[in-house]
C-alpha cells in the first residue's frame, strides 16, 4: 500500500481572464501535496494531469487501500520523483469533473449548473490558474512535469512563466495535435453531442447522462492509447467463447451484435465504466483544450521562435509505439529547444505499450526520470 | 466521360447454405459486366468490392455522366484492366444495400423486411454466391481481383475454388484483421446499435434511420482509410474560419461544439453524406464479415498450411502508409505463398494516401497492375 494523502481545495474570487475572452469568478481548485516544502521553497514539483485524471497523483486515501493516485508508480517516498526530497503538488484543472470548478457546478452568475455554458478553457488558462495556486502556497520557482496533455501544460509553463520554471519534464507529449489527433477527438465529441441524452449539454437538469456517447468516446480513446502490437499481444483474435470455455474456443457465434472477440469485451467494459463517472461536458472541454494547444501558432508555425523565451532545463521522453503522440513529435520539440541552445535531455524508450506507456512501469523509463530528479536534487543541495 | 454500362441482376431459388448454419433462398445478385467474354471463355475477371462499394465497378450509367464506377480509373477500355481484352464482372455482395438481397429486402419466410434478422454472411458465403452467378454465365476459370475486403474475397476464391482461379490480384488486403482493426469495427457497430433510432435493427418499420450512429461509424472509417501524413497535408491544423475568410484565419472561435478545424468539417460532411444512403444493418454485416475472415484459423493459425491448396498465380500490392492493412500483412501472405512455392508478384508502393491509395491513381501502382494484366493477356493468346 502507498502512503496516505488528503485532498485539499482552495477558493479564488477571480476573475480569472480566459483566452476565450470569458472570465471565471468564484472558482475552486482541488489539489494535493506530497512531501515537504524546504526552507528556501526551492524543491516544488508541479505535476499536471491529462484527460482522464486529477489532482490525485500519488498515495491513497485513508481507508481506501486501492485508491492509488494515477502516477503512484512514479511519485512517492523513494520513487523516481522522491517525495522525501521534493514537494510535489497535483492540481485538478478547471473544467474537470473531479473536484475543481467545472460544468457540474453552479454558475454564480445565473445560480444554475454551468453545463455546456462552462467557458472553454485552454492549456494556457489552466497554467494561469495553477500559477495562482502556487502563489498562494508561497512557491515561486518550481519544476513542472506531465505526460500527454500534462506535458503540454509543462511546455506552456516554460513559455508563460519562464522565470519560474527551472525544469520541465515532458513525457509522451507533442507541440500540438495533428489533424488525425483532432479527428479522433472530433468523432468522440460528435458521439457525445449527438446522443439524445446530451440535451445540448444541459442534461443534468433532465436527470439523464449521455452514456452512449461517453462509451463511444472512451472506446475510441482506448484504441488510440494502445499500440497495435500490444492489442495483438493482449487480445489478438481471441474469441470470448474461448476465454469462457463455452465452445472450446472453436466456434464463431455468427452475430453482428453479440460480443465475439475478447477485444470487443474489453472495449465495452472500458466504455461502460467510463460512462459511469466521467462528465460529458468535461470530455468536450478537455479534448478542445488539446486541440487548441499550439504555442507555435502565434509565431507563424515556427516552433523554434515559440520556444525562444523558455529558459528551463528540459527532460523529454517518448515511446516508440506511441502513435498518438509519436517520438517524431517529441523530436520536433527537442530540435526547437536545441535551436535555442537550451539544455535538453531526451529519451526515446522502446516500449510496446503505445501512448499508455507513460503511465506504466518500464525500467528504462523509470531510471531516466529518477536520474533526472537525482541531478535536480543535487543542484538543490549544492 | 467513361463508357456506358447497364446494371443487371440474376435471381436464385437457393437455398444457399451459409457458414453460420443458416441458408438464403430466393435471393438476387446485382451485377455488371464490361467487355466481351471470348470464345473459349478464358478472359473473365471478377472484381470483388469492399465495404462501401458495389457491382458498379466501372463505366457510367446513361444520362448520369458523373456516375463513374468505384474503380473506373483501373478498369475500362485501354485502362490497366483493359476491357478490350478482358471480360470484367462486378457482383454486389449479399447483405449489401446496393441491389443484391440484403437487410432492406423482404424475408420470404416471414413476408417482413429482414432488418437485423438478415443472416450473418461471411467472405466465404459471398464467394459461393459469386461462383454460382459465374456458373450461370458459363464461366469456369477466371482471374479474381479486389482491394481491402475485396482482396480477402480474391484470397478466399483461391482456397474455395482453387481449380477455377488462374490469377488472384490482391490489393491493400490482409490474411485477417488485427485486434485494432476489429476494435475500430466494434466502436462503429456500437455507435450504430446504441443509436436509439436503431430499434434493434428493425428501424425500417418505425420509419426512422439510425443516422447518428452511421455518421460516427463513417467518421471513424474515414480516419482509418487515410494516413496521418495525408491528413496533415490536406487539412493540417487549418481553421475553417481561415478557409471561409471570416476571421482572416487568425482567431479560434473557442467552442466545443462548433466546427473549428477544417478536418472536423470534412469528417462531418463525410458522415452526413454516408448516413443518407448506407444501410445500418449492412454496415454491421460487412464489418462482421471482415472480422470473421481468417483462412488460417482452421489450420491453427498456420497461414502457409492454409494456402497449400491455392494454385493460382498471385499479384499482391500494398501501400507504405496504409496502417489499416499494412504492408506487413501483405508480406505475411507473400511468405505463405512462397512457402508453398506459388508464383507471386509483390509490389509495395510508396504512396502517401494510406488505405485509400488502392482506389487512387498512382503511376507505379497502375503500371504494376497493367503489366500483370498484359502478361495475363499474352498467356491467353499464347
Amino acid at each position: 500500500m502507498s502512503f496516505e494523502v488528503l485532498p485539499q481545495s482552495m477558493s479564488f474570487a477571480g476573475p480569472l481572464a480566459l483566452r476565450s475572452g470569458a472570465a471565471l469568478r468564484d472558482y475552486t481548485l482541488a489539489y494535493e501535496t506530497y512531501g515537504t516544502l524546504n526552507a528556501d521553497r526551492s524543491n516544488a514539483v508541479l505535476v499536471c494531469h491529462a484527460l482522464n485524471a486529477s489532482h490525485h497523483v500519488a498515495g491513497v486515501y485513508a481507508g481506501q487501500p486501492r485508491s492509488e493516485g494515477w502516477w503512484d508508480n512514479m511519485i512517492g517516498p523513494g520513487k523516481p520523483v522522491d517525495t522525501n526530497r521534493f514537494f510535489v503538488i497535483g492540481i485538478n484543472n478547471l473544467g474537470s469533473c473531479f473536484g475543481s470548478t467545472g460544468p457540474m457546478h453552479i454558475d454564480p452568475a445565473t445560480g444554475r449548473v454551468y453545463g455546456a455554458d462552462f467557458p472553454v478553457v485552454t492549456v494556457e488558462d489552466w497554467v494561469d490558474a495553477q500559477a495562482l495556486l502556487l502563489d498562494a502556497l508561497g512557491i515561486d520557482t518550481l519544476a513542472v512535469m506531465g505526460g500527454s496533455l500534462g506535458g503540454m501544460q509543462a511546455l506552456s509553463w516554460t513559455l508563460q512563466y519562464p522565470a519560474r520554471v527551472k525544469h520541465a519534464v515532458v513525457v509522451a507529449s507533442a507541440p500540438n495535435l495533428t489533424a488525425e489527433n483532432i479527428a479522433f477527438n472530433e468523432v468522440a465529441r460528435r458521439a457525445i453531442v449527438t446522443d439524445p441524452d446530451f440535451n445540448g449539454g444541459h442534461f443534468y437538469e433532465h436527470g439523464v447522462i449521455p452514456k452512449r456517447g461517453l462509451r463511444i468516446a472512451r472506446m475510441i480513446g482506448h484504441i488510440t492509447y494502445l499500440s497495435d502490437d500490444v492489442m495483438n499481444e493482449k487480445f489478438g483474435r481471441q474469441l470470448r467463447s474461448a476465454v469462457e470455455g463455452e465452445l472450446a474456443g472453436t466456434g464463431y457465434r455468427y452475430s453482428t451484435q453479440d460480443i465475439e472477440f475478447q477485444i470487443e469485451s474489453y472495449l465495452r467494459y472500458q466504455g461502460d465504466k467510463f460512462s459511469e463517472y466521467f462528465d460529458a461536458n468535461t470530455y468536450l472541454l478537455i479534448t478542445r483544450a488539446l486541440d487548441y494547444f499550439d504555442p507555435a501558432r502565434e509565431h507563424g508555425g515556427d516552433l523554434t521562435a515559440a520556444f525562444a523565451k523558455a529558459t528551463a532545463k528540459f527532460l523529454l521522453v517518448s515511446f516508440t509505439t506511441d502513435w498518438r503522440f509519436s517520438p517524431a513529435r517529441s523530436r520536433e520539440l527537442v530540435k526547437a529547444l536545441l535551436d535555442n541552445r537550451r539544455s535538453v535531455s531526451y529519451a526515446e524508450i522502446d516500449a510496446p505499450h503505445g501512448h499508455d506507456a507513460f503511465l506504466l512501469d518500464d525500467v528504462r523509463y523509470m531510471c531516466v526520470v529518477r536520474s533526472y530528479f537525482e541531478r535536480m536534487a543535487k543542484e538543490l543541495s549544492a
